[in-house]
């Protein structure tokens, strides 16, 4: 049901800052950017390598889908990441893990117990259908479930 | 120079509870459950499903490597995760990538002004060879490196 981890959240108070030391250092690409007013942040995708699996009989090498690093800075101090770098400073926010289908997901983990911080999907990065799982049922883990906009097309980037 | 996210370090206080809620919750598997004891930690590794990419040819289809969530709990209280328990209790606590060669992206990341709290590899799990980077110079987040035992094997795993 989890199909990979889609990406890590970072909690960041300047996301130009971030974004320059996670290109610099590591060499990713910011792949989006954009405001999630609804969520009160800016952002930053930064793509890891797609990771090219052996390929047969001469064909294009299958590529798996990257991970993300998500860069987020809060748009303001009342907001959940601006709340969560006032307690606990910079540094890892949430995890993200990609799922076939956002709905059916919310539907069984929810009717496995955890508590549901969205009971229907909302409006995600790079128009990802997402929705969030209470930490205090995932040993404190704030977790994101992604169903990625073409998950098809994601699945088959060739 | 990062492949793809490895896995996510989850800090909890009970491994049997932290694995019996991860695998009922989200039918993960454990598969591998190890001490290290220079880290002191008790750990599991769970894995995500093994994405498959479409098949050509009528072959069997291409699987990505999965990634893991490590859930990891302290031998005692004056250990690294048994420090961060106290300070910030259960979540996450780390990040790791995948690189194809651990000892070349010290080398490379160093060189890009990035502290290294491990300058050579030291043995993680599942015979992975990693290394550990500075939180200070990673926006706040404790990153590890990850080269598996077997990249290749892990790669091709058909």
């Amino acid at each position: 049901m989890l199909l990979r981890i889609d990406h890590v959240g970072i909690a960041c108070r300047s996301l130009d800052a971030a974004v320059e030391r996670y290109t610099s250092v590591f060499g990713l690409t910011v792949v989006s950017e954009e405001v999630n007013a609804e969520q009160g942040v800016r952002e930053a995708m930064l793509a890891t390598a797609e990771e090219a699996l052996p390929s047969r009989g001469g064909a294009a090498p299958p590529r798996c889908p990257p991970g993300y690093i998500q860069l987020l800075e809060p748009l303001g101090d009342d907001t959940p990441v601006g709340r969560f770098l006032a307690r606990r400073g910079e540094g890892i926010h949430h995890v993200g893990y990609a799922v076939p289908d956002v709905v059916e997901a919310l539907e069984t983990f929810g009717g496995r117990g955890v508590r549901l911080i969205d009971k229907r999907p909302r409006h995600g990065s790079m128009g990802a259908s997402i929705a969030f799982l209470h930490p205090a049922d995932l040993g404190g883990v704030l977790t994101e479930l992604v169903q990625p906009r073409a998950a098809r097309e994601t699945l088959c980037p060739g």
